[in-house]
């Protein structure tokens, strides 16, 4: 298989949102066997100024989206940001891996070298080629947030591992 | 620019290894600002059975380095496992640097189809073409621990944030 712009996003993208699906199914059994309102772990976070663990949902499954809308031109549904408990978070990245599931390989044509602006902080925009904005932007935000949702699970001692963020290789 | 695999491993792992020097000069102001021994905080961790800050630096140097190796076939330099202070982490991101600028792009060729074998957990072993490789293991690997660095600090209060992570766009 070669190296293509299709392969380092949406598959990518829908491998990270099964991760971030296992850790709901963890979220549940781990809030019952404990009888805890599985809630207050989907507002946990690590630092009062940091998202919270539905944020951290909110940003992975956008990311996923925008880079799609960013290097195809595809327009994209509108998620609202009100998630506040598993179900609801479970939706959310429904409604993400639907969108993925419907966009062509095809689409990425000319995605390498298509002009990508994006915010810079500072009110400052910047614009890049897709290949750019691939490495710079889409995925190390993509695993951020993935991996922060990670991160809040762990610290709270909800069981998730390694493992379950890499899925499976066979 | 087009897609290839030297540009998604070598820069993309130059740049997470300089926000993670980054990382690392705001954990030495912070420890003097606050008047904590800083390897305190490079023993820090989420969770008792979780790696320690300084085993994310570890691992996310491991991870480029092994990422080179198994799609060029290169040998890259051993590292002991055995830092604990900060001036030992900048000394091992140092040696990872190195590593990474002496390897030529020419080196990938032939990478996307080249066969990697990974451990797949449990004693398996799994063989894969090199864009999997990148797709599945090392890009992963890489943020994760880069990320995990991150969420630690993040935890202890140091003040380290989303754009130190990206790295300046322009």
């Amino acid at each position: 298989m070669p190296l293509t712009m299709y392969r380092m996003t949406v598959p990518v993208f829908q491998r990270g949102l099964s991760a971030m699906k296992t850790y709901l199914d963890k979220v549940e059994v781990f809030a019952e066997e404990k009888k805890i309102d599985s809630s207050i772990l989907v507002a946990g976070r690590l630092n009062p100024d940091m998202l919270s663990l539905a944020g951290q949902y909110q940003r992975a499954t956008d990311t996923s989206k925008f880079a799609v809308v960013r290097l195809t031109g595809l327009e994209a549904p509108r998620f609202e940001d009100n998630e506040t408990t598993i179900s609801e978070l479970r939706e959310r990245v429904a409604k993400a891996e639907a969108f993925l599931a419907s966009v062509a390989q095809e689409a990425f044509n000319g995605s390498e070298e298509r002009e990508v602006t994006i915010g810079a902080g500072g009110g400052v925009n910047v614009t890049m080629s897709g290949v750019e904005y691939l490495a710079l932007s889409a995925l190390p935000n993509f695993y951020f947030h993935v991996t922060t949702a990670h991160a809040i699970l762990r610290e709270q001692g909800v069981p998730v591992g390694k493992r379950d963020y890499l899925g499976p290789y066979v």
